[in-house]
């Protein structure tokens, strides 16, 4: 795909930046688990489900270097928890609620609730 | 703690040959996420609780060595998520579905559900 010039506004996210995420049907149930296995990223689960909206990654402080929240960040894109897009410079995420809550029902506010009932954890 | 000899009828497990486990209190949903997030794991929390009772390692076929499989249970115990036991020589197995299910409600069958739901992810 050739790549495009980002907008002079910053608004629309250009083709050639878009990031890879994985179609709703090949969202696995271990890449779902795994993605939610770590407490950094269970926090921003956390967030971003009791946001219900798009969060930059700087929205959501995480006590890590920058360079592991990239990675916390591009393990939960990649295993289709979160969407992330550009918007100017910043990189919005978004839970993938109606993906995970159509692909795997229940599991997500399962976890939200455990996650709730033991903090930390 | 001094090693017990092994009961002559094997059917009691000796004292110095029990192996740890978390209390319930102290299991952590990270770390039973993690040991989930696993086709192989996955695959002996769906026998074992298909099962209900006691099974050995071998009675669920693995495609992986032995040392990978004794890595597998041994994330699955250290997690909370299954009890091993020695019966004479063999190591049996059990699911810890109740204190999975008072610590973590309904986590345990959300999550079997969705392996049902999605075979091989």
């Amino acid at each position: 795909m050739p790549r495009t010039p980002q907008a002079a506004n910053g608004a629309r996210p250009s083709p050639g930046r878009e990031l890879a995420h994985p179609d709703r049907d090949d969202i696995t149930l271990t890449a779902v688990l795994h993605a939610l296995a770590d407490p950094m990223r269970l926090r921003v689960v956390r967030e971003l489900a009791e946001d219900g909206g798009e969060l930059s990654c700087t929205d959501i402080e995480l006590p890590v270097t920058k360079s592991t929240c990239t990675h916390h960040y591009r393990v939960l894109r990649e295993s289709g928890v979160l969407r992330q897009v550009y918007r100017g410079t910043a990189k919005m995420n978004r839970l993938r609620r109606e993906d995970l809550d159509a692909r795997f029902p229940g599991l997500l506010d399962t976890v939200l609730t455990a996650a709730r009932g033991t903090p930390g954890s």
